[in-house]
């Protein structure tokens, strides 16, 4: 190909097409699954033009990477609000996130569940990208969960038969298994199962 | 449409085209998920005429839910020849299990995970036929670790803070998440999480 030829791409990303896109992806992936969601669906969606897409991202899988990346964020930017909290004990922070998670998933009719254990179910087994975000982003959680969880055996609210980090990938795996059964059953009972034993036994 | 032409159909089915069906079904399913396995690869694999599928099944959807009720049946089979097994106290019983699904998890590379599971994720909100499969499933497995958990309870060996309805639906929901983390992280190391807290502190 001669190198003085003009490289044919699509049109010149305006401010913004980026973020319309990511919300475009996390919103329809969330509701229809990776398999489930087309590059065209999202370029729709966003109300962006198809060649943009490959403007930012070279493949499905690298979007996947980001929306990942962007949902995983939004998602710590609010347990962060609640684990953060120094008016609350640490113990109750916990315990308060969990009830603002359940709260919202009444509200939804207990729908999509989280995007990263989706993906997890879906695309973990075939690419090394995907599973990199999730590792990732499961790690930052479980941090943030540690965090907390230290704090709360330091003053002696929570037992030290095990490590906090320990307790938090426990905790975080438990969720995550608890928000798939209630997706089949349309019913909080497994979150409230969680609670119950997690609350009143473990932590 | 004259009702006297004969109705088109696909070739005559042969007795076991169901059954390959649903094992290619559960196969390809189990690798590649709901939405990225077509009824072209289905057919193919299971080397069948592409119109036998629809002497069968009106849908895949319809297909998925079969898929599932044999995925099930199968994996309950094994977790019977565990938990009944009367050589074996209760409780010890319930760690055997674990142990030999790790051990699969392991020798498999950390892959595919639990078929209900990624149904759960991937088709759950979308279809009503698949979540009350799901739904049926997970409580016929809920009640083979119940019967086993209540009698570890009857025999002093797990303790009766929580019924063994509760701690069976934790117990299989906070195993689902395990594997999720699993395919994520491709260690068995949530497995082994899931095992530690389980065992040493719940039951």
């Amino acid at each position: 190909m001669d190198s003085r030829l003009p490289v044919k791409r699509g049109p010149k990303p305006k401010p913004g097409t980026r973020e319309k896109l990511i919300r475009s992806g996390i919103e329809a992936i969330h509701a229809s699954g990776y398999g489930g969601t087309s590059i065209q669906s999202i370029v729709e969606a966003a109300n962006v033009p198809k060649g943009s897409f490959y403007n930012f991202f070279p493949s499905k899988e690298a979007f996947a990477s980001e929306v990942i990346d962007a949902y995983s964020k939004r998602g710590q930017e609010r347990l962060r609000s609640f684990l953060l909290n120094q008016d609350v004990a640490p113990r109750a922070r916990l315990e308060a996130y969990f009830d603002d998670r359940i709260e919202a998933f009444r509200t939804s009719q207990y729908v999509r569940g989280c995007l990263m254990g989706n993906f997890s179910a879906e695309a973990a087994d075939q690419s090394a990208l995907i599973r990199d975000g999730l590792t990732k982003h499961f790690g930052a959680w479980t941090q943030l969960l540690e965090t907390c969880i230290a704090e709360a055996q330091k003053q002696g609210e929570i037992c030290d038969q095990f490590s906090a980090s320990l307790l938090a990938k426990f905790l975080l795996n438990s969720w995550e298994g608890a928000l798939l059964r209630m997706r089949a059953e349309k019913s909080d009972n497994p979150l409230l199962d969680f609670k119950e034993i997690v609350f009143k036994r473990l932590l």
